[in-house]
């Protein structure tokens, strides 16, 4: 029998993009499922009764929630093309650095760009998980090493969304002086065959980024 | 050469708690170094830059930190016993569990023991969150089936602390009559061999946890 994967996801979301993007380097076919999130399908609801969020993949009848369980899944199940390295010290540290963009780096980039009270100590903070993530990089091509791997996978929203919402917003940190080795992934990242395909096209993301920064600062 | 095995700890901490059961349980030797939460130290500061938090795992000199991340070390370093399933959909489970355990179960419990505003609200989520996992037990002496495994590890919160917790505050969520399940699996883990002498010690949590209390309703 021939795997069935479908999909439930957003095409902004980095989120679902991560998990195109592992589909895709392990060269999974899927079905795509876009969601409307004010109005969630009843098949997202049935797959994913917790957390009725995306994104949600369904393998051969079988749900699983949350994008880096998710990851691992994919990992698990199709060997080809791995996504976390083998051995258990070198898998325990990719775990540590996706835990750390999801738990730490994103929220704080998330509310520099989309506001917070204590606006400076934020900045700071997140400057400071940059930099964290800046000395991790050390002299790799990918977080992965040579290949993309898992915390390149999650950390796709700091490669191609904050370049975006920085041209959006006008707010910069991650620049090129600052942040040399992060700015030189980021380029590599969104420029890898399988990557590039399963990135949401700039403009549209860009249009999109704009009218939501528009409606934080229309409803403040 | 033998394995060097540290474990930088703090005895109440259920945290911590979780990463003994695990190298109880796969029988591996190790050290255990007690910290002091409020004069941490510099070890626990190097091996654990990032975070600075208990557990941090040191085993031959590699640092690992967060509880789950040392589980999922464990169990792919020590084969014996395992501690997660083999099928990768299974596995996925009980990571989607012990994630579910760790980001809404416990601070939805920690907010309804250690007070909170919209206190009546939180206490209708936690019973929510409760059902929702006795639910999950299904049938199953232990989420791991007939053997602990992650999602009981992880849960030991729930099935030793949260009792003490109750008795302690005379707040009562969890009781047999309500989750018939998780009662009778709270028992059953609390006095698992493996398990049983790697938890605190009764009264000496139970003082504990009073004089926390204590603290909260003085400081109020």
């Amino acid at each position: 029998m021939a795997d069935e994967v479908k999909l439930f996801g957003v095409w902004g979301s980095p989120f679902s993009r991560r998990v195109e993007i592992a589909l895709k380097l392990k060269g999974v076919n899927y079905e795509f499922f876009e969601e409307d999130l004010s109005n969630k399908s009843a098949l997202l609801l049935k797959y994913n009764p917790i957390y009725k969020k995306v994104p949600t993949l369904v393998h051969n009848g079988k749900a699983i929630a949350e994008s880096q369980i998710i990851l691992e899944y994919i990992d698990e199940t199709w060997k080809n093309s791995p996504i976390l390295p083998k051995d258990p010290y070198e898998r325990a540290q990719a775990r540590f650095w996706a835990r750390f963009i999801d738990e730490k780096l994103m929220p704080t980039l998330w509310k520099v760009f989309w506001g917070c009270e204590d606006h400076d100590k934020v900045k700071e903070e997140a400057k400071e998980h940059l930099e964290t993530l800046e000395n991790e990089l050390k002299d790799k091509k990918f977080f992965g090493g040579e290949t993309v791997g898992l915390v390149d996978i999650v950390g796709n929203f700091i490669a191609y969304w904050v370049p975006r919402i920085q041209e959006a917003s006008g707010l910069v940190l991650l620049t090129e002086e600052k942040y040399p080795k992060l700015y030189q992934w980021s380029h590599e990242f969104e420029n890898h065959g399988d990557v590039k395909v399963k990135l949401p096209p700039n403009d549209k993301l860009l249009a999109y980024i704009k009218s939501r920064l528009e409606g934080v600062s229309t409803s403040k």
